[in-house]
């Protein structure tokens, strides 16, 4: 039984080497629910471990040989062991989150071997704080970043009382729901085939193919023809070549707090996000006296509403493109430089409103495969990088949820740092908090925890600036 | 920097497969010292992480492409990370050995990356009687399982006092020694060419070519002309076909309770083991109503002095041949099985003794490269198995070691099955215990753990038939 990969599946799997694992990841945070025993955690894993079926998407693992004329395809595994991918582990003494994030940042670091489904899922016990911790790891070629925290979202519910919930790999009986599962996502993601799981940021097998429109893209960038493209962003330490060793830090504020900012502004959500993270880089480069004189830009993915867009994604939702936003990392006053993103935003949202549909898919194109993107860009004569990072934020649920009785008190997302993008920022929004989810090159970027304190104090500035 | 792989360590690189890594492991279990701090396993992990210097057999890895003409060549790894190889980690809770015994197995079944040196070490904390664990996980292109125990060694001291010992990993610096260090391993196995370190089986090359010696010694077996060689072993549930899921079962018993049976009974002590591998393996098999009515046949390496074999390994020391063991798996009475083993052994060792030098070498070969051995088999029209499995005995320190002040109570071993040999059981004698390691493919080695208890039951039931 085996079945082709599509062709954009089968570019991250072409694209990904020892230095460039292509793996998202996703950190999440459980509170036990009251009277939890002391062998919760263990029954918690082995009830993750124990499911009955599981869902294809999780069975199958690519293949090439002579006998599929060295073209990628899947197969079923058919010495499938669920104890290799899902995996019970302990932190290291004191348990704090320290530990974790070490422990994500050395799992994320190992890539997936193909012998195998692509996925691993480990629940991690030993916090301190009594939480319970579970490290997912899902190769880019089954789903992207967007599509694991639907994926995530699909198993848990906002009952704190529901039970005999299934795991995130768990193939759905097909049977009359109750209303209690209804209040879930209708379809089971794991049940869709892996092509229109894809479609969430609107890639496309032509897209991936790197078609003329790209290139048509890209020249126009060249040539400042419009303002939704940059390929003027200054070199960073950010912008090298890097190692196969990952960095991972999470934290996360309260909406409400970065909301007050936006409205004493007349900025959104997401410029408020973009400050913070242009403040920490802007501070976290100071300290390392590599700080460009020319501001750095952000890659930064946007929802556009059908008619904005005029082509809208497999899932009957929103399209999406990016825009390129000047992150003023050149300003000291933190209100100046969240005004400056705030235009450069809008700017880039209205010039990609003007672009033509083939036109945004291609700019998707540029955050979505990057990895492919280098040669490219090669082949055009650009050798600086048309951006300094990829910032992205990701909405999540509004509201609490539970995993069988656990409250997810929090989920944090791992990305894929790629060579000349060493640092790569991810933001979630659960449940009235922002999470930041920073994943870079050990070795490439220095310190990377640090940006954790910067986004912080980075919070406090925009505050006192905006007179919150 | 690159340099040619043997032809034996590529054998063990071309033969691997996901079915069948072919890494061999150690377990060590460490007692702290007295006044030991909270900190001491993260002191412990980090010591061991920060060397300043890593021995050259541990910074290269395996590489084979168009620049090389397809061959494997060793290539020093441009993006070595020590924090990929040298782990720390914890154990869920209880942390009993069975969690202990759970999270090497895992370890154990995962397959090394060829794009970074092959080895891995895990410093485990977690044990509730607080004892310090460390995995060590080394591919057999590096090293086979005796060279493991003596690397291990040379890092080892029987000074309870000594401090600033390096890993295992760790270059020895050179300079003049201190009395102590003279105690010690007087050359650090880990800057030994790769070539001297494997010699310690007596494998070279030619064997490991399948050179006619082999082919002759077999087709001699065949036609039953040497005793040393059996090819009528019966099928059992040991000789199919294996997955890459391991299972790893281990447990020591004081040698004095083995050489006690062995005095009473006129048997030598690898006797004793051979006697309780077999009534172990016999219980086990009429557990699971698949005990086959002809005995099973074990293949036992054993030390031929130089006089015996002709041969002397490169080290000076003795060279090894192997012994096809009657198990006497048919027998009820321990006493009688003992008593046939103890028979076959001498047989087996007094044609061995006859047998010339090039014979011998070939023998070893069967044991040491039995990956290479089956598509041999085969074109020789041969199907069965020629032994049931192999049961080895690596001797040890007799003494007790530390590492920078922590004793060293325990040391075990893991091994490789291959397709055909689901099941290996390595001993090692250490400081007064004899350690048997099981190392079996979890799917087709079912409850490999209930072994262990029937080994136990085995040595009661000698002791009882000897009168001891």
């Amino acid at each position: 039984m085996v079945s082709p990969i599509d062709p954009t599946s089968a570019a991250f799997l072409f694209a990904e080497n020892r230095s460039m694992p292509m793996h998202v990841g996703g950190l999440q945070l459980f509170k036990k629910p009251e009277g939890a025993g002391r062998t919760y955690i263990r029954d918690m894993y082995e009830e993750m471990r124990d499911v009955q079926d599981i869902a294809p998407l999780f069975l199958k693992h690519p293949k090439r040989s002579i006998g599929t004329a060295g073209q990628w395809v899947w197969e079923p595994d058919e010495q499938f062991d669920i104890e290799h991918h899902v995996r019970h582990s302990a932190l290291p003494k004191p348990g704090r989150v320290r530990e974790l994030l070490e422990l994500c940042s050395r799992l994320h670091s190992t890539r997936l071997a193909r012998e195998r489904p692509l996925w691993e899922a480990h629940v991690i016990e030993g916090l301190r704080d009594g939480r319970v911790a579970m490290y997912t790891k899902t190769h880019h070629a089954l789903v992207d970043g967007i599509s694991a925290m639907r994926l995530l979202q699909s198993v848990l519910s906002t009952d704190p009382d529901e039970r005999d919930m299934p795991a995130m790999w768990g193939a759905r009986p097909k049977r009359a729901k109750t209303s209690k599962e209804l209040s879930r996502v209708e379809q089971s993601l794991a049940d869709v085939p892996i092509q229109a799981l894809r479609t969430a940021l609107g890639i496309t097998a032509e897209a991936a193919g790197m078609p003329g429109a790209l290139v048509k893209t890209i020249s126009k960038g060249l040539k400042n023809e419009t303002s939704a493209l940059s390929l003027y962003a200054p070199r960073t330490l950010f912008n090298q070549n890097i190692t196969g060793s990952r960095r991972f830090a999470a934290q996360d504020w309260p909406i409400e707090r970065l909301r007050a900012i936006g409205k004493k502004t007349g900025t959104t959500l997401n410029d408020v996000v973009l400050a913070m993270c242009s403040g920490a880089i802007r501070t976290y480069l100071l300290e390392l006296d590599s700080l460009p004189e020319q501001p750095l830009v952000a890659m930064v993915p946007v929802g556009l509403n059908a008619k904005q867009s005029q082509v809208a994604s497999a899932d009957g939702g929103n399209a999406v493109g990016a825009v390129m936003v000047q992150l003023a990392t050149d300003l000291h006053d933190p209100a100046k430089r969240l005004a400056t993103i705030h235009k450069s935003m809008r700017d880039g949202k209205e010039a990609l409103s003007s672009m033509t549909p083939v036109q945004i898919m291609a700019m998707s194109a540029l955050g979505q495969a990057p990895a492919i993107l280098g040669p490219m860009l090669r082949m055009q004569g650009i050798v600086r990088p048309p951006y300094n990072l990829i910032i992205s934020n990701v909405p999540g649920p509004k509201t609490t949820h539970y995993w069988n009785g656990a409250q997810l008190v929090g989920t944090y997302p791992l990305s894929i740092p790629i060579n000349g993008m060493a640092l790569n920022i991810t933001c979630t929004s659960y449940d009235g908090n922002m999470a930041f989810g920073l994943t870079g090159c050990r070795r490439t970027v220095p310190h990377l925890q640090r940006l954790l304190n910067h986004l912080d104090e980075e919070v406090a500035a925009l505050e006192k600036a905006a007179g919150v």
